[in-house]
């Protein structure tokens, strides 16, 4: 029997996804789960998204170029324009979601063996795409004293070497909710240029920002035009996550030329999607207000709930709709598979991320747990119950085990 | 700037698009282009496609288990028994086309710098499929003398060594059309047993068979559950290649294993295609014995007519709707583009993939393209005359060229 790769075995299993047995057991079993696990909002794909469906005046669905479908691209540049990004349609390469972007990203800009540093907790999968482009990735650590801000910029001077090609974030981050400030997007591009680095930025909850803060995206930083790279999708911003439509979008034109080939030998990125997309870029401004308006209704309701619940701790992030939290456990994989396995409470349990998968370093994180606030909020409540009365039970547990131990 | 990677740079542009600004510069001067460089049907997408997106009754477009929606995997295993397969949906992870189905599949089962034996001319995308991967591929030529047939066994073994590790067909082959006998079939098995080789094979125009033979399958070899992995795609089968859906099929569970790790990576496939495209796993007999009579028949006129054409030769395909012909020019690349740039014939001209990108061995394959007959049979005729006047004009400035140079 021939064996499988090196790649194969030392791919990263999704954090996200891996409790997903668990869950369908508690399911079987009749319990209902709240998924805290997943980055799958709950709200509505707007209208005219399932409008332009239903009106599809085709014959074939046929492939569509390779780097998207040109009116779509079009539109997508121009809901740039008016966030007063200068870009058009030439600086776009439609994808299969945001995550091909970041794998053609990493393979058009990356050597195998070269380094990319990224602030942890990071996207779980940013490490499997590293993982699939042979591409090394170094961590760089954040705290959640002070709610995973930016490390100073010393900390990533000590981890520049000449294998350093790129540095990459998410912001407003996932997991953490920490949405990056103009200053420390400054700091980032101030060590671009002293090292002529790539700077690599996920910026898919971009329109997720509460309160008085603004986003500020990378693509209007000064002069550096041949470094940035864009990560986008319409998954999150518009609850389609199943279309599976993200972007690469840069104004350096041979990372643009590079991803077109990765893009050609895939064909073409999914047509349907984009056709029904195209109108979503027209939703005026009350679309987002409402959409920021739930979700921070929701942060500020599950972050003060959560902080209620002895031993856990949970700083209030800036933007998008996660949050890593400390919780009273030594091992917060093990947790969060009894929450599924083993508890109920009014017959129901929570499902989250253990944060260890989120943590390129091994062992950071075991107490952590990447939150998603995708419920409405009587289901939110109902789930925070739920986790302090687990938490509770799970206690109980350890204190009688080690009462049978003594 | 930083400088992009070897990858990036050594990543082969597609021969099947990259003529496409030719071919635009073309219609804007009003000129109609017969598109034959990409295998693009024109056939209908069913009527039960559109049907059921028509009336999707649902309010969130989320995203999908990572190797597929369930009822859809069940739908698409029992087409595979309905043809006497025997899998089952859990040997299915659904994909973005089969070039998704293809990575997963090489990035899971070979080591960088470990080698994939593949007949050539061979797709294209494998080339870039195995760039991706780091994967290096070992071209074994085959004959347009006898139609693109399987070589001899001997051919393989003095490819064999430590660092081959798979096998790749596509059968029926794109680009030459060429269909495998079950015999060579079980040559390929007596390899994959004795070297303990991978069989992957690309079934994706398994119903486009024509005259009395018929397909066997990969999944039907004896004794080889852990070495075959197929790809196979609803595109080309059901005219929807903008779904992008495709699948990696196999009974190695360790396979499926580390697959469904880079499946979790990229979250989940497109879901419109997958919720529409459960009807087209009903459509009966008729619709596949309509579409191959239909392509049978523009076969044999496309077929019949190229060897009419002075100093063209083109063997007959036994399958999908490719064939690679030869023709009486030292460089086809340069032809196809001239077609493009510098010829029109009542207005029109023709769009051909030079077959050099369809050879891993520099220097081959260079007085060849690769012609798809996706055009219905008038034009295919009109595109064929367009070629033979075309082909004449060339070869008549060839000759005025070298008086000129005497």
């Amino acid at each position: 029997m021939p064996s499988i790769s090196l790649k194969g075995t030392n791919m990263p299993a999704s954090p996200i996804r891996k409790l997903v047995p668990y869950a369908d057991g508690a399911k079987k079993r009749g319990t209902k789960v709240y998924h805290l696990n997943i980055g799958q909002p709950d709200l509505e794909t707007p209208k005219a998204f399932w409008d332009k469906l239903a009106h599809m005046d085709m014959k074939v669905l046929a492939y569509c170029p390779s780097d998207g479908i040109g009116t779509y691209k079009e539109k997508f540049s121009q809901y740039y324009n008016k966030l007063g990004i200068k870009v058009d349609p030439s600086n776009f390469i439609i994808t299969n979601g945001g995550s091909e972007a970041l794998l053609f990203t990493m393979m058009s800009c990356i050597n195998e063996g070269d380094e990319v540093i990224i602030p942890e907790p990071m996207y779980a999968n940013y490490i499997g795409f590293a993982t699939s482009s042979n591409v090394t990735v170094k961590p760089i650590p954040c705290s959640i004293e002070n709610g995973f801000a930016l490390p100073a910029i010393s900390e990533f001077e000590k981890l520049i070497n000449t294998k350093t090609k790129a540095i990459l974030i998410c912001n407003p981050n996932n997991p953490t909710g920490y949405l990056y400030s103009r200053e420390e997007l400054e700091t980032l591009r101030g060590l671009a240029l002293k090292y002529d680095l790539y700077l690599f930025v996920d910026e898919v909850y971009r329109e997720f920002v509460y309160g008085d803060s603004e986003h500020f995206s990378a693509l209007n930083l000064e002069g550096l035009d041949n470094h940035v790279v864009v990560i986008d999708s319409i998954s999150k911003r518009f609850s389609a996550c199943g279309a599976r439509i993200g972007a690469l979008i840069t104004r350096n034109k041979d990372v643009l030329a590079a991803a077109m080939k990765f893009a050609q030998a895939r064909l073409s990125p999914p047509s349907l999607g984009q056709i029904a997309g195209e109108g979503l870029f027209d939703l005026g401004q009350d679309y987002y207000d409402s959409i920021k308006t739930e979700y921070k209704y929701r942060r500020d309701l599950m972050v003060s709930l959560l902080n209620q619940i002895p031993g856990v701790k949970c700083p209030t992030p800036g933007g998008a709709f996660y949050a890593v939290a400390q919780l009273p456990v030594d091992d917060a994989d093990a947790f969060c598979q009894w929450m599924l396995e083993s508890f109920s409470y009014q017959g129901a349990t929570v499902m989250m991320a253990p944060a260890s998968g989120f943590y390129s370093t091994k062992g950071s994180g075991k107490n952590e747990v990447r939150i998603a606030y995708v419920l409405n909020g009587d289901d939110l409540t109902k789930a925070m119950e739920c986790l302090g009365e687990g938490l509770k039970e799970y206690k109980g547990l350890a204190i009688s085990k080690e009462k049978i131990l003594v």
